[in-house]
């Protein structure tokens, strides 16, 4: 894959630094994965992904049949894209959202044995910080349940919109409100299973995440 | 396009009731658009999306070339999904998400005319209802400037999934915690646009989507 990803229009958008590209992955608990079937049909799915030091990784189960077809080298394009906020114009055109969008494109592997232990562990401590010292080791029968792929994150492009709305001159003399609305994802109060021991306690990774200390 | 949508597996989350792929989508902000490039490689990106009587549509700049060349007759999958919880099992291997995901398939078509205006007030009153009333028409010119894509919601796959971790007995009698950890969108307080005259106050619009009135 060397194709030049250089956006063809708004590139002032674009943004090249690999820590920004990072960031975005570290703060998102899913992206979605899109391919073209045998058929040549597009297809796309949202699953959970974690950056595991240079690779994006996801799972399922070996059961899954589009992460079997995925995992014999078929090229994919993964999105995973945030909205900060909602862009309220004067002008109905002048509406737009702020937000972070990255597509990593690449052709991922299967992982195995201990490298696809470590990447489950990544996964559960990317979603839920801390989980993974909390839990035990995985079975070798969960593990031999798991399909676990990888790709590396080298030929992507990100763009990033946080813009105000640029209505025309007429419009912004009127009385009508422009500005933006901030979009943030919540977590609150963990909810025990129906079939919890009363006694067991919420542990620090849940509580660490609802307050916001990821 | 009259492919069998059934899932081949977890079947027991394919919901085939068209109100409730109707609710995701009318609750849903943005999508993520698959389709196949002039290479048949995948390309995906997001956009705001909105159910527009039977046809979800999306819009963009006129000089987009994504938006030009999958108004030329490609077929696209789109996606809208949205997670609900974070699923937190005893064992590392129950760890899941709640979620609703849905995929749309088909041919967009380009809107022009009164039938562009129409769905783009759509788009304005979906992400932000109210909103067409508190603003001015559009005009030629920003109407010119836009390329709305239509496409029938008929041929579509809905999976939800609200199950809490299903882990070993062992497992059970240990003193693990086990449970949900609920996960919302949230609006925040409405920021000025740093050119907007201090007069002018935040629109009922704004303040019914802050408040959850949507």
């Amino acid at each position: 894959m060397d194709r030049d990803r250089r956006l063809t229009r708004l590139r002032h958008k674009q943004v090249t630094e690999l820590p920004r590209l990072h960031a975005l992955l570290d703060e998102s608990l899913w992206g979605h994965v899109a391919y073209a079937d045998e058929r040549g049909e597009p297809q796309i799915l949202p699953v959970a992904i974690a950056r595991h030091g240079d690779d994006l990784v996801w799972h399922g189960s070996t059961g899954s049949t589009w992460l079997r077809l995925v995992g014999e080298r078929r090229t994919v394009a993964v999105s995973v894209s945030s909205v900060e906020a909602l862009v309220v114009g004067r002008t109905r055109f002048e509406h737009s959202l702020w937000y972070r969008s990255a597509v990593v494109y690449g052709i991922p592997r299967r992982l195995a044995g201990a490298e696809l232990d470590r990447a489950l562990d990544a996964l559960t401590d990317h979603v839920l910080p801390g989980r993974v010292a909390e839990t035990r080791a995985s079975t070798d029968r969960e593990l031999a349940a798991t399909l676990v792929l990888a790709m590396p994150i080298t030929d992507w492009v990100l763009k990033e919109s946080r813009e105000w709305p640029d209505d025309p001159e007429p419009d912004r003399r009127t009385d009508v409100w422009a500005g933006i609305v901030p979009l943030r994802q919540a977590w609150s109060a963990p909810v025990p299973a129906p079939d919890l021991t009363e006694s067991v306690p919420v542990p620090p990774s849940c509580r660490r995440l609802v307050k916001g200390d990821r």
